[in-house]
């Protein structure tokens, strides 16, 4: 429709993609089935998938410009050559988190410390995020990671943190799904 | 998907639907076309539409939780019988806008006075904000206003104030639909 910008990504379990997937684990809630690949594509593609997320790259909501100043000065992109592996953490919080107001939900992610929490691991984990909530997705979030091979225990360390903070109380469903690049 | 909840909301402008369009009129950017009616769906129906805007009801982006609770105090709920006219305000914000991170948004809103400009006009003007960014489609936000005839005026005293705000300087494009209930 006009010149609406292109901001959702599609995550297609199936049998294609660039990514072969090594394992999917239930962190909470429901699990997704396993399925031999992952696709991660600009345009939505059913064909023989086993399941398909979708999420929208968007505006920051909680980062300040202080932070984001310094995570810019920190962090890598995607696509790094010697980042082959990958994890694809879909996220759904609970009613109790999402009636809030801006600055109840603010308060908790700074108590947490998700954002210091995630500069820890720079440059060695990318990120980038996706919101999939006002999607009518089955997931609020899918955070995509970007990681070296050796760094991966380095990325699990950081989870552990974050999943012990106030916010992760909130969290309904989490799955954990690891990825390696197939080229 | 899943149990995903149903969160967005079409609004169809066409032959059909319970909504009398009594004018389309472009305050920034580019018009919408004439039609004669306005449907307002949660499933998307294409039949003779000559155009469709869709945005999702989610969770507050800005507001407090102190401003939430003076809100819930004063205001009134749609479909009251009293309110026959209404108005579609779809709103597109320029790309530095949305560069910004949350604080630095969030301080030119607050400056603006939005919350407490929209207050003065409860429990007149009822209103619900649909967000359409991460949907991909042409406009950021669908604002949705119910109100009785006789205070319409007031509706219109309420925009000007609005569009003279700071925030206002970042609105690329706004169309201004009003409409009467056939029934």
């Amino acid at each position: 429709m006009d010149m609406a910008a292109k901001r959702i990504v599609h995550f297609t379990g199936g049998r294609d993609g660039e990514w072969d997937v090594t394992s999917i684990h239930a962190v909470a809630g429901a699990t997704l089935l396993h399925c031999d690949r992952l696709a991660v594509t600009d345009t939505l593609s059913e064909s023989d998938a086993i399941w398909s997320l979708a999420g929208a790259i968007s505006n920051l909501r909680y980062t300040t410009s202080a932070e984001r100043a310094g995570l810019q000065a920190k962090q890598s992109g995607l696509g790094r050559t010697e980042a082959r592996r990958a994890a694809l953490i879909p996220i759904s919080k609970s009613a109790a988190w999402w009636a809030m107001a801006q600055d109840e939900r603010l308060a908790i992610y700074a108590r947490s410390q998700h954002t210091a929490i995630g500069m820890d691991y720079l440059p060695a984990v990318a990120r980038r995020l996706h919101h999939s909530r006002d999607l009518e997705e089955p997931f609020d979030f899918l955070t995509w990671f970007e990681f070296a091979a050796e760094d991966e225990p380095q990325f699990d360390h950081m989870l552990v943190r974050l999943r012990a903070s106030e916010e992760w109380t909130y969290v309904e469903r989490e799955v954990d799904i690891r990825l390696t690049r197939t080229h």
